[in-house]
């Protein structure tokens, strides 16, 4: 099993690369959230491809349709359903690659999993296509977070070994959030993305790729969103990231790095600051026993180079279970990292938005 | 709500750090499986406070009791449930932090979200205690995995800025995994041991604390474990990996790094040796679109220091709403991560095992 | 929340009457199913209205069409999705119900519970017609089922006072079964069948409508399946049963009569037949602490007279809270029993696939 | 898999009739509930056997102890884990039952599930004694609604033919309510007391047992509570009533009699009173679409005699698999719906609570 998550709010995904449709039915949304459907467009935008020269020329489009759980322009708390139907598919380049596994691809994992009877061409259920309805349901998921004045919004970390500036933790405005919303390549530091860019179209050249990190803020939580252990504001949110295709790593405030500081570095010392509970660091990332603090959640998430390249390759024929050579053709995208900054807004929208249902 | 946790196996935890007893309900387990209560002691050993001068003095034992599914010493199918009293509580020691919130701990958010009615004698619900359950479900599934030949054994990656050499993600052996699970302080290279551990107890000298990271493989496991999205292996594992108090980063594979490789680096080619298939390298530790790959899974799990220090620190009373200063008593781990490491591998034995025993 | 069920396999149902589309999306089917496509078509006929006077002359037609987990005419085990869409609606029926609420209806509960945001016409999601997608699941689940050699089919119990003969719990055949398949109206006497249809016609001419009892058998399931309490064959069933729109009673068995026996004739003995073991009653309906006895699985739903009828009413405004009068114009089923066989039969294929995928 | 329910609050339950303890996890509770504990005994011993002639002679005493989630008098919002110890058994009364499966137990079926591992003393998990842990549950239940004014009470609508009055599901008084909670054997009607009970009675002169319907009322429930489909509160409500062990129907408002009347009888016209929507009957028990009307929620269910009778049976041996008979020894109770009474309360105080904390 896979496509279904969430506790409040139940996520069923659905759809194959090259099916009839992809899509998602979202389950326990609140009634009477006014859809701005030109926002919803703008968001399936970001993740779209055919943009620019560093994504993958082929034209998705991505239109949705509405199918139920929209009624006069308001969310009728019943079941909403959207799907996107696939278009512009070259689908022969493909067919070499039933029995050829890609390496980096699910392609063997998948085969063996359902035993060759999944859906291969272009990834089928695995294909990164799929986190289009996720875009989808985390747009519906921002907008219900907006009317309580909570924003996310990330920039790109790093690409390769080329950094920006990471965030302010502990004082990062809704403004600058804002403004990295409306970037089709959002930095803190803009000085860094001619590097990054000329790195990313250099890798395309030689018919490699390359990968990233995205970092990602969530401002304006109240405190107490969350449980100790499973429901865990990180043990949710990972559960949703790590299932973003090509997700590598995972984590929270200081992350990795809080392990090289003392306990009297790395703990974030509370104070009042206008009748509120502060913290004057953010180490912890926002999050203390798994529940909000009411500062930023901050978070980075680390996206492997695009597995697909068009560089010959080693790999096994599935069936005939032996050695054999690969040449990718087909379009590809050289970093996936521009296009994967909305999905990974889209899955901490819901995740934040399912635990703020909670009841107790 | 915070305690009940997976999809063919379902835990339920329950217990404060100085209430009357803390423990676990497994359901799902298998009928039949004879339990070796000297391993599952023998685990519990491995996280009990107590057994040197790097944990805290508080002896808590951790002696267990089974209360249902055990029959004729094998399981009985029908939920396993197990208990471990509380004793030797110092719970005067915490009185004084009722109001004044840990800087590190759930104190403050815990308050926050159950309105002042949470246990807060010693972290309460919160408390790493808590694990203790876990690690003997861990030792459960263990066992139920050994049976299927597949291990699970960790060592201490770093600590601090003191690193351990990395698992070799392509051929670790079984054999390596079996003396790492005999040492309570595991390393692949022992020559750093004397360095890490002169470094937590410095830290104990002055009052601080540090923290580290636990580098942890499975084995032997078969090919189509797990699913694509949200049953994916990673989302599965990080959502228990999470809920472990202390974790603050989590990375499978090549992990961050990954993202400084090119595509051409980071894909892992396949190739056929004995009519298997298997890759020249692990960038990927194991798992391809969720599903296992039948090369060893890998993954690291970052670990604070520990919050509980006795310096003074700076934090707030929450019925008064102001200002204090803090000096936590009692007796604290200068360093969590060797008593985490068993933890850690209960986490992925339960994971592991739930979506092995996956149908579909 | 409403529309997700299952354990192994999840479904999630989404659309309303007049919206858009309908549909479904089953996460966990086997990969590897050839489905029969006509079949599937047949049993949506059995559901569909407009095949005789019994039932309301709306034409839906119920075409379904498959988006994703098809392929190659064989499920791939990722979500199968499968739309309907809406046509021949006539939503101008429906305007004066807006704030009318019809008796016996959801109009009431659905404006308070969805406050007044969810679509109204034709009762929106609240509306049988959502029954359809959960029959393109079931076909689907009868024809795995199929494969094992379990077959599942009803008869009208009863409509009204009248009464068909009751199954012989004990010695069913398939053959019976399958002959019960082939026909609109099932009957095991068909001597009942003129003086019911007469019945059902009268009510519609006098703008009435009348109810009835299905009465289901599942045969040649394997003993063993369910598992005791909150997985219990009768929980599992019951939960998708009662989720059938106009549905009041279940009963297992003997059912509410099982209360007039003695124990001694009420207990099911055991005996030796052809190396298999049997009961020589079956008043528990093959099923025994909540698992499968490998006895004929037979049960029997109450559906209420359709809520619709075109005899004033009197009602309440739920904008102007003050009484009214209401007459339904519109199309309605004078008894909704026939359609309701295949639905019944749907959850019954459903729940008892979704056990049977259970590995522990 | 067996022992976890539940959506907003999860139950896990756990035991063996013979093992050590039984007890069940509740995780969800709000926190800051004051427990009467005397009141959580007075409904254990409603359940508990012993009291009179109608029932075993064993005496459990139900003493229960609660291990977490109870802090200084109040729940604490973690999980509540209560467990009873099981003490006074005759596990020598059992022994001849290992292979002897007793007809109308679960025996058989329980033997086949979990492949003989089980613990067959007392009928093991399957026991009716687990309900203790769903009574102790169900009393915390009650008094977090009856803080909101909801209240829950049944009678014993009937033994074997001789039949109490029905409740008046229109106008039932919480004062009659009230009373019937204070009753061992709760009855409209106190005429037919010593009919029952001399039925009863006679049953177990004659080494026999009989069975009934208790129906049961929750009253001032406010319109809104669940959902269409699958988290309708019939649908939620059954999947608990089924898992108590020896039910085998379940009906709501007019139940199977609604099927015997015309639409224009059974549907429940609305009308204002002082400023509330009503209707003027109730033939729909109050729920309407799955979601509350606002009217008092009235449901029946059967229980079958017990099936624990000490006449000679025919049976199977089931290591030898040959006829065989069978003599149960040990205590039993004659009639099990009297003790069934605060078990169908408890499990309706869970389903309504669970879905009253649905936050959308």
């Amino acid at each position: 099993m896979s496509g279904v998550w969430g506790k409040n709010i139940k996520l069923s995904i659905f759809g194959e690369s090259h099916g009839v449709a992809i899509g998602v039915t979202i389950d326990g949304f609140p009634a009477g959230v006014e859809l701005d459907i030109d926002y919803i467009k703008s968001e399936m935008r970001r993740r779209a491809p055919g943009s620019s020269a560093l994504s993958t020329p082929r034209k998705e489009g991505d239109v949705f349709e509405i199918l139920s759980g929209f009624f006069e322009g308001k969310t009728t708390g019943t079941p909403l359903c959207a799907i996107i139907r696939n278009g512009d598919q070259h689908s022969k380049d493909y067919t070499q690659l039933k029995y050829n596994a890609r390496p980096g691809h699910a392609d063997y994992t998948g085969y063996i999993k359902y035993k060759g009877f999944n859906d291969y061409r272009g990834g089928g259920h695995f294909s990164g296509r799929i986190t289009a309805p996720l875009v989808f349901a985390g747009a519906v998921a921002k907008q219900i977070l907006k009317e309580k004045n909570i924003v996310i919004g990330s920039h790109i970390k790093s690409i390769g070994n080329i950094k920006d500036e990471p965030f302010d933790s502990v004082n990062i405005s809704s403004d600058k959030i804002e403004k990295l919303l409306e970037e089709d390549f959002p930095l803190l530091n803009k000085n860094v993305q001619s590097e990054m860019v000329g790195f990313i179209l250099s890798a395309k050249k030689s018919l490699d790729s390359v990968g990233g990190v995205v970092e990602t803020a969530v401002l304006n939580l109240p405190a107490g969103v969350g449980s100790p252990f499973f429901d865990s504001l990180e043990s949710h949110l990972s559960h949703l990231i790590f299932s973003i295709p090509a997700v590598k790593g995972l984590e929270f405030g200081t992350g990795f790095d809080i392990t090289k500081l003392k306990g009297s570095e790395a703990n974030d010392e509370f104070y009042m600051e206008e009748n509120k509970i502060k913290t004057r660091t953010n180490n912890n990332g926002g999050i203390l026993g798994g529940i909000t603090s009411g500062m930023p959640v901050v978070f980075r998430t680390a996206f492997k180079p695009t597995a697909s390249i068009s560089r010959p390759q080693n790999t096994v024929n599935l069936e005939k279970l032996e050695n054999t050579e690969l040449v990718i053709h087909g379009r590809h995208d050289p970093c996936i990292v521009p296009r994967a900054v909305p999905v990974v807004e889209a899955a901490a929208a819901l995740a934040v938005l399912d635990l703020m249902l909670d009841n107790n």
